[in-house]
């Protein structure tokens, strides 16, 4: 048993931390699966307090040692996402790379709520993590498309467009690269059913109401679906829910990589598989992709001009960085010179953290940004070389994903997984 | 539209009435989904208050010109089950008859809950008259088996006895003959998925927590699945629910034959088909069939002596009316002989009542029982007879059910219906 596993789950209700601040306004960071939005102290908006989260989610931190022992293991450097601390969090990621040691099955789960046929540069991280994964474990890939979940909760959405939301993004998602003999993508309208919903209802009769409630913040007036969704999430991180990658076996347990703010479905998930006696699934937690406008809250779909949408020209790339992405720099040039830029609260220099690898690179730009020796327009003219070349190559990829490839990633099918371990 | 489509649905919490006695004693009339049990006064179990029912479930009372367009348009001679006034309410059932005159499609649907591998007389009921419609209207018929539900409110049951359970329970309503070109049944654990989920989405969009706790009678402390098992039982109330018998219509209309306890799942689903756009499905409903006990509550698979089960030898039905059958008739014959006896409190004349068809025979010895004439012991003679030789014909025609003709039944299949009005 590794250290880790010992650590109790602590399921605290819905991370609202007040912080009393100097003057009267009250200050609230607000990270559930609906809306996350900094702390606002003195009338400015505070990027996320990922320690906080740490602490009232009852997570761990990604300590260097945990990244040593990956990179030993796997022979790979470890992820950009991971040197740059993305993937921060985590709940008995060491359980997982034990397996691993010891040649022993396991599975990596992920998902996406498709709201819209658009995804944007945010939306890419767990993808890209997980094909990284993939790639260096050597496992199967389930990946849930929770187009049910967006119906229930967008009164406005038909479940026509749902569904077709989810097969547009599965090309997206497909476009990052995973490979076909081991990764399973799947639509909740269009798979739920057998061994998949006979866990659903294992699931739901170990929820009650009031923990649905208290873990989600849900009202009596918020319809029935809602709290039962928990449900629908959960049963992707029980092997026996893909009878046709692992058989009956309910032992193989899964890997989620997942931005923190689902947490809150895993944490009830770990729960349930205790009473249910299955593997708790082991969690990697990714911080927030910032907003073009700021790193207190998240890109988003919704708002245009707040997200790089992965179907952005160059130009559109060129212009959004230009127009809205915030600056840390300068208010001027001299007093950039002077005083120099914040890469912490500088949305191309974060943008860049995400998406350059050459730590060295991103080490000089960093220090000279800081001493004001590099200035706002040449880093911003970096960030948009990089994501102009990050989204050219996934456009390139992406056309030559057709409906017949989408319709492969998304059978159930065998994947002749070694499961003698 | 027929005259009654205008009565709006009264929808109304559980129906718990409170009947002040004269005594200290409170006594309420119990009728929910899983429980029923007459009110008590002045120690003594009452039976149920039928008429209370219909008022404060907002039906309407199966009235004698409604039978008499029955008879008039099938040219058939209403089932001894109607006669009787076992079924007694409904809902809408005149706009059935409607469609049934103008030649238009509907459907039957009903259910059971597979609670065990034994069926009882009291679960035949639905059954019997279900296939009487289906051969008087020559219409589709889907039948759920409801074991998710069981699932969820039995925490002792493992799931896969509940589709055992299931196909068990499939073979005993075959045995009531159904046509096998135009029924299907169906296991939701093993049939829930695609269109038929869909529905079940679409349906929970619509129910709130609140409606379904009010309705039901949740806490808070009760799983999700609970609160969300509506939606399951919904469903089938549309038709394209089942792609393989309507294709895409969902214009097609239900009838629901059940017991009047079951009302309060689909007075919530006719609201949601308001909000869907779907037909309201009409419904008849039927008394409960008594407990050996007495009137006050309804035949138990999990009181042994307070059922007949479909599985009882003769020998064992005989020894079950004549040990625990509650009798209306006087103490000792002679007060039996001078004041006669109570049909309406005879366990023997209540079975009869729903078993023996022939009119005269049944008057005749209602009248002789009332007199006096007709003592007790005779009486429980015929009522004896009569279950022996249905229960034996069922035991008969339920030998010649096998595995292969129930996996026939529970086939998604096409049925050839005429779908062009």
């Amino acid at each position: 048993m590794s250290s880790d596993q010992a650590v109790q789950d602590i399921v605290t209700p819905l991370e609202n931390t007040t912080i009393a601040s100097a003057s009267d306004q009250k200050a609230e960071q607000i990270v559930d699966p609906w809306n996350v939005q900094g702390a606002i102290v003195d009338g400015k908006q505070l990027g996320i307090d990922y320690d906080r989260l740490i602490e009232s989610f009852g997570t761990r931190k990604i300590e260097e040692a945990l990244l040593n022992r990956m990179e030993t293991l796997t022979g790979r450097k470890p992820h950009v996402l991971l040197r740059r601390g993305v993937f921060f969090s985590h709940r008995e990621l060491s359980s997982i790379l034990d397996r691993y040691e010891q040649k022993k099955p396991f599975y990596l789960y992920t998902g996406r709520g498709p709201s819209s046929d658009n995804m944007h540069l945010g939306h890419m991280v767990p993808f890209l993590f997980c094909q990284y994964l993939q790639e260096v474990f050597g496992c199967p890939l389930v990946i849930q498309l929770t187009d049910d979940e967006k119906f229930l909760f967008k009164p406005n959405l038909k479940l026509e467009d749902c569904i077709r939301f989810s097969k547009q993004n599965a090309k997206d998602i497909i476009a990052c690269g995973f490979n076909p003999e081991k990764t399973f993508i799947f639509s909740d309208l269009l798979h739920v059913g057998g061994p998949f919903y006979h866990n659903v209802v294992r699931i739901s009769r170990c929820i009650t109401y009031s923990q649905s409630k208290s873990t989600f913040g849900f009202i009596e007036s918020d319809n029935v679906g809602k709290s039962h969704f928990v449900c629908i999430q959960a049963a992707p991180s029980f092997s026996n829910s893909f009878p046709h990658i692992f058989g009956t076996r309910s032992d193989i347990p899964c890997l989620i990589p997942c931005a923190i703010d689902q947490d809150p479905y895993f944490r009830l998930t770990r729960d349930v598989a205790h009473k249910l006696k299955y593997p708790k699934p082991a969690l990697i937690h990714a911080k927030f992709f910032p907003a073009l406008q700021g790193p207190g809250t998240k890109m988003s779909a919704s708002v245009d001009t707040s997200a790089i949408f992965m179907t952005d020209t160059a130009t559109q790339i060129k212009n959004k960085i230009n127009r809205h992405a915030f600056s840390g720099g300068g208010a001027t040039m001299e007093l950039h010179k002077e005083h120099g830029g914040k890469p912490e609260e500088d949305i191309p220099f974060q943008y860049l953290s995400f998406f350059l690898d050459d730590d060295e690179e991103i080490e000089e730009i960093e220090k000279n940004y800081r001493a004001g020796t590099l200035s706002t327009g040449d880093l911003k003219k970096r960030c948009i070389e990089v994501l102009q070349k990050f989204v050219g190559d996934f456009q390139k990829r992406k056309e030559a994903i057709t409906d017949e490839v989408v319709e492969k990633y998304m059978t159930p099918r065998s994947m002749n997984i070694d499961l003698s371990a």
